[in-house]
């Protein structure tokens, strides 16, 4: 398969790479330094990003930035800094994208445990999470010709929990190599509408 | 108790007012008829209710708009407009209107049951109110001074059943009344970090 992967330079998004690059043939975009750039806050990045590289099986985003602090301080225009990246950001891959996914293909995003078990400072993480897990089971139902849609829902990664761990007391890391199985769940199996969550 | 309902002209504002106004002071605010007027859409003009009325024990929110449509179709921007309003909306009325709770006072948000169960058409809503109740959930736990914070989900109002019911077949609509008693539940009652499902 054909599989883009949007967020390729991140921790997941290089172990996606490594280990998806085994059976398919991928192509990397990141907002940086990847084989080709992307904006997701923006149409025409996306645009010309499907452009650029055609038709594909697949599209897979770990990509998406979020807001992190206090809710007794936080401002609406904080609150939306999640709104537009890591949520709207992912829909406009979807939306745009899925006119650039083969009959039958896929497109999977990301999501994550705090829409489940909020921790402090995290409502802004929490929302988009929770949206991008409703996103993946509405637009399932209607987004037609065979694409599947999902989301893969990581708590914090062993990867990164050195830096993070310190926010998600009593979490427990799950190894970004499990995260990835959950991916391989959307990408080469036949679930659609689901979120699996790699907990 | 001084309770501020936000959307107080809508069908189910009607309903709230006339239910609550029986043991509680009502502050009727919505975007164009009310008592006062609010756009939750605007910093400013929340900022500038709250200025007006002061503090409240309860803030109450039957607010907000969403697009409806396919999402083979659906633009980014289109996708933004429910993100901008029925749900950073009634972001904006809590981060700003915390400010203005009394002490162990309360805010109830409103999302719906399409984040459950998805129609045609509508994966703006589903997600914009899987967002909702996840932000009741995650503001709970910090918001702090005894505050809290639900969401209560209804399904399609028998009231509204016969504009809507034709796009929610198989749908049970649920009578505006015993969507009340999910609002009392929330301003009356002690619980916080709910969504109450009025289904």
């Amino acid at each position: 398969m054909k599989v883009l992967i949007v967020g390729a330079t991140g921790t997941l998004g290089k172990l996606l790479v490594k280990d998806l690059s085994n059976r398919h043939e991928i192509i990397e975009a990141s907002k940086s330094t990847a084989q080709y750039s992307v904006d997701i806050t923006s149409d025409e990045s996306v645009r010309r990003l499907f452009d650029q590289i055609g038709k594909v099986d697949a599209i897979v985003s770990v990509a998406g930035n979020i807001h992190f602090g206090l809710i007794n301080e936080m401002t609406s225009e904080q609150f939306n800094f999640g709104l537009q990246d890591k949520l709207l950001g992912q829909v406009r891959l979807t939306l745009i994208g899925q006119h650039f996914v083969n009959d039958g293909g896929s497109i999977t995003l990301t999501s994550g445990i705090l829409s489940h078990d909020p921790i402090r400072c995290g409502a802004n993480v929490s929302v988009v999470n929770a949206a991008v897990d409703a996103f993946a089971l509405s637009a399932a139902i209607e987004i037609g010709r065979g694409i599947r849609i999902n989301s893969v829902s990581p708590s914090v990664l062993t990867q990164s929990w050195e830096t993070y761990g310190a926010y998600f007391p009593g979490f427990d890391p799950v190894p970004g190599e499990k995260v990835v199985m959950a991916f391989r769940k959307s990408i080469e199996g036949n679930q659609t509408g689901k979120s699996y969550q790699a907990w």
